[in-house]
């Protein structure tokens, strides 16, 4: 096969690859990095690159215009290399968003009367063993172990019989007993409770000395978003979580949505890719909390992310997959089923986690494609699945997940609310970070917006609580009627026929940072219909699946980090919140890493999310007729039966008398 | 640090060391094989290399004469580099000894009874899943489980209820069950009997399509011994052993017996290096046994050691340790104790055997540092554990083993032998290879010998059943006494007074391959009767300890490769045997590999191995001081006690009447 030349600007050196590679992949060979956040489906048009002069043949040039081809622009996931090529690869769109960090995180409670030991499953066992002699040969494992028969510790009932131990801990453990004089610190995980799942005793480590008993014992709950992914470093003797770190996945860069992953990790080494961005963000977490500990201990020795000897894994089924490298294609297709649901207990080497090698990671259950272990977890740490109440738990991101239920009984659907919310898809969206209008007020007489700019300088676009603050302020105010339309007939000129279309002009040119309009569009607003109708639409579905009327839901829990900066009344004006009294609302956080914690801290909080997971009924809209009808009814503004919105209605009655 | 260039001259380059760096280390460097049979000790002289030219300071000389030393001689293991050198290597030593193949053994009765329904832990089971659909989103991990759990097979008492998933099975699942349209068939290994050590139901593999019941399915026995290494190939379905191979162990170009192994092993990198040795073998030994295979089934495709999903491990405790990379030199100091006797269920990716990743391999148990697997296999598979009659039986190579009892009762010891009966540490001593003598006849009257050559040529030394015969034939004829003296006063020039000291020539040089005389000197009988003194005390203090008279041993069993090839009336006669009827001699040959195999195929030998090591009761000879008493007496052809030794004492007075 011919091969050609190569060159990228950024590159001192010329790649040669054969004919018909991709531009992307020829890209990455010369080690440059091109963000492709459909994941390489030639749909979002932000890897378009500049081909100065060669051959390249365009598979697809989706969102180029005429003008951006003559120039020379091409997809570099759709455009194969023809010839020698020189290429330009323009500045790559800058990942921001708000991350929650020591600074601006909540400090989290242990919970109510946790006991090390009573709860834990890990344990430090202090041992004194008698060195071996001419008269007592024992070989040193089984004098390890009788010690830990003979040596039961005051919470332990009866000793440790059936202990597993691991060929590495072999190894070293000749120097380790003789190097401490015999008296060493064991450190065992203890059976589950369970029998569902097969956990048996462990012994991860043994250290020389005795370590007291107020020394940390370290564990980590980790939270694997789409976006963001959290950690938590716990000292699991106090239960205090001692740092939480946040940071973007680093997957972004290939997909920004799940499936955009799932299209990326099914390509050849996709997966590997994958697997290997979001360990670099989890090791990067793991580093930044293990000196955030080091600076509140006051030593610069002493810890290290080897200590760490447990780690629990929450997060969408899609993220759970790509993290143990299971392949995730068929989440994404009919009938949409995990690899597995209930992952078995790993250990860190394993998924080359860089914790202690022999630490146990227990990756949390999830129900189903759509419904991972972030809502299993997040249902646990939200406690409405020990609650008399009925309760509605929703996590909405670019995915919506939503739970129904109680103590009694849960169901739970996804709906695909597209990443309207997150600022994508739409003209001027953009993710809640410096510079996005987040809060939007209209005088219903002037049709005059005022904005509240996140950093407080001049706008640059609008981000997803913007985006629901605008269109409900809107709607309040007539600028759109209850279909969506807008209304050409008032006395402003913000409303006008702009080049996309019908558009209402937020704020103009002059007053922005980009010196352009910012606008919302008749598509955005179709775009934003169907995002929240789809939600309103799976809150729907589950209600009436249950015959339980949506005024019924007496607690209404919203988890994620975007329900952090939804503003209710707003977005029930719109239709994406039920319209409940405010004091049902509850606005939870990351209720997912929550969940890691809890179940990293207890085993009854584990055995609970193992039966959450399987109490849910989880009910496929996408083979559900009702949901479609819903779906219809719910794409206007708040809903096609106006009743189901009473408090919005008698708003709009003061505001405007019929 | 001042570095120097070394140049071999069989390697084209040199290479580049720091001062003191030792020339063995040079030559790895180099990549050329130096022989180092006494781990590097500076004890056997045959590392020996000659420095051309540069300085090298030897930090020991021994076996060295002057004459080597002003030719340049050095031991490569004790000499530093201090300049430029240029060193040539001498043709190293060929090892050549008999091995066992398929054209010499005999061929293996499956045992009486075998069912690989009831016996067998590893098992196929055929599975016919539904696919997923949207009306059932199940997983595909669940839904195989649950398969599993449905569709068990008639051998099957209840289903499979706690069973662990490796996670690179994960990895693959989906595909296997989808491109095999949801037809597979899975191996997985049953949980064993015994809740003493943690083994647990394990999924191995699922493959693609209904594996057909006669289908073979592959597991490996292998026996590690310190000089040979064994490997049967099994089809676990029918019981069959489809291939025997053996091969020299790797290990021994860096010491011959375990000392010096566990020397080399203590040394930088020597541990790695010795493991990748042995594996090197038994990987070697595994691609012969699979192309055997290949011959047999009549294809080149469709086997592979991939097949091959369990392996059972015999050896010595130093083999096994060195095999598994846990350090070994607790073996060898005072109070002689091993890393871990019970050795966990391991996969084979763990221990990085080319064999199925998630094959397990169980190292069966050992009992103590010089009383290991390989012992514990040999009395299982002599079935002296389940006899009702008093039974000695004993391993010798380079150390003896000894076990006596019966079924109620089992003691056991460990003498170091020495290698003088592999033909080491003896003047003219070789292995059992072409041109050893390997039997000899003296005439009484003349005191001329008659000799049986291996390969029927020109002798060119002594091998150890050739020693055993000789020394016999000279107690017999009158040309050594009691105490080992040589008899300087008989009318033969054959006893003389030679280079080194009093010595009986066996053959002149005129006949012998080497061109020089082949003779036994003062110091090799010496050393004879140490070695077979140590193994008779051995038994002696055994048969005191359980007041069992050495004369009412019902049965005498002798395993390993040595075995095979003594002379029962000589080895009495010279005292290294008891003197029993001959009828209760039995030779077992490689009773390790066998045992292994035992456990291989059924729960029941492998619970009844696991039973023997804890029912042998140890006795540590060099704590014990009745041994030393009895190896006194033992220095005596046969024993200074002559009663214990009638047919020799009646032999004897029938050749020289008194």
């Amino acid at each position: 096969m011919k091969s050609h030349q190569v060159k990228f600007d950024q590159s001192s050196e010329a790649v040669q690859v054969p004919t018909g590679t991709l531009l992307s992949e020829a890209a990455r060979l010369a080690g440059i990095e091109i963000t492709q956040p459909c994941g390489g489906q030639g749909r979002c048009g932000r890897c378009a690159v500049q081909v100065q002069s060669g051959a390249v043949r365009r598979r697809s040039a989706l969102r180029l215009s005429r003008d951006d081809i003559e120039a020379g622009f091409a997809l570099a996931c759709q455009s194969v290399v023809e010839g020698d090529l020189q290429v330009y690869v323009p500045p790559q769109e800058k990942i921001e968003r708000r991350l929650t960090t020591d600074l601006t995180a909540l400090e989290v409670r242990v919970p109510e009367g946790y006991s090390y030991e009573r709860d834990q499953t890990i344990r430090r066992v202090r041992l004194s063993l008698s060195p071996p002699s001419m008269e007592d040969q024992t070989d040193d494992l089984s004098r390890l172990l009788s010690g830990l028969r003979q040596q039961t510790p005051a919470w332990r009932q009866e000793g440790f019989k059936n202990i597993s131990v691991p060929l590495n801990l072999l190894r070293k453990l000749g120097d380790v007993l003789r190097m401490s004089d015999w008296q060493v610190t064991a450190i065992v995980s203890l059976q589950q409770a369970s029998a569902q799942e097969v956990e048996i005793e462990r012994l991860i480590d043994v250290l020389p000395g005795h370590v007291p008993d107020d020394e940390p014992l370290w564990g980590l709950a980790i939270d694997v978003g789409t976006t963001t992914v959290t950690a938590w470093l716990v000292d699991l003797v106090s239960g205090q979580v001692k740092a939480q770190v946040s940071e973007y996945n680093g997957q972004i860069a290939r997909g920004e949505d799940v499936i955009s992953r799932i299209v990326y990790a099914s390509k050849e080494g996709g997966g590997q890719e994958l697997r290997g961005m979001v360990l670099d963000t989890i090791h990067a977490l793991i580093d930044t909390a293990c000196k955030r500990v080091m600076g509140l201990m006051g030593t610069e020795e002493g810890f290290n992310r080897c200590q760490i000897v447990k780690a629990t894994i929450a997060g969408n089924s899609t993220m759970i997959h790509l993290l143990l490298g299971i392949p995730a294609a068929t989440i994404r297709l009919a009938p949409f089923v995990t690899g597995a649901n209930h992952i078995p207990l790993l250990t860190a080497q394993e998924i080359d986690l860089n914790i202690h090698p022999e630490a146990l990671v227990d990756c949390l259950p999830g129900v189903a494609s759509y419904v991972g272990a972030d809502i299993t977890a997040g249902v646990l740490s939200s406690g409405m699945d020990d609650t008399t109440r009925v309760t509605l738990f929703m996590d909405v991101g670019t995915n919506g997940e939503i739970v129904l239920g109680s103590r009694e009984w849960l169901v739970t659907c996804a709906c695909s609310a597209g990443p309207a919310f997150e600022g994508a898809g739409v003209q001027h969206g953009m993710r809640a970070t410096r510079g996005a209008i987040e809060e939007v007020w209209i005088n219903a007489s002037t049709s005059e917006p005022t904005c509240r700019v996140i950093g407080g300088g001049k706008p640059r676009g609008l981000c997803g609580s913007g985006l629901i603050s605008l269109l409900a302020e809107m709607f309040m105010t007539g600028i759109v009627d209850k279909r969506g339309n807008l209304n050409l007939h008032l006395p402003t000129e913000r409303v006008r026929d702009g080049e996309h279309g019908l558009e209402y002009v937020v704020a103009w040119a002059a007053e922005t940072e980009t010196g352009q309009d910012i606008a919302i569009t008749h598509v955005d607003i179709d775009n934003l219909l169907r995002a929240k109708g789809a939600i309103y639409a799976g809150y729907s579905v589950l209600s009436d699946s249950v015959g339980v009327p949506m005024e019924l839901i007496e607690q209404m829990l919203i988890g994620g980090s975007f329900g952090k900066y939804i503003n209710v009344e707003k977005a029930v004006q719109i239709g994406l919140l039920p319209d409940l009294p405010w004091e049902r609302f509850q606005f939870l956080g990351n209720t997912s890493v929550r969940g890691a914690y809890h179940a990293l801290l207890s085993q009854e909080s584990r055995q609970r999310i193992r039966e959450i997971a399987s109490r849910m009924t989880y009910i496929e809209l996408s083979a559900d007729n009702s949901f479609y009808e819903a779906f219809m009814s719910a794409l206007f503004l708040p809903h096609t039966e106006m009743s189901r919105f009473p408090s919005v209605e008698a708003a709009l009655n003061e505001i405007t008398p019929v």
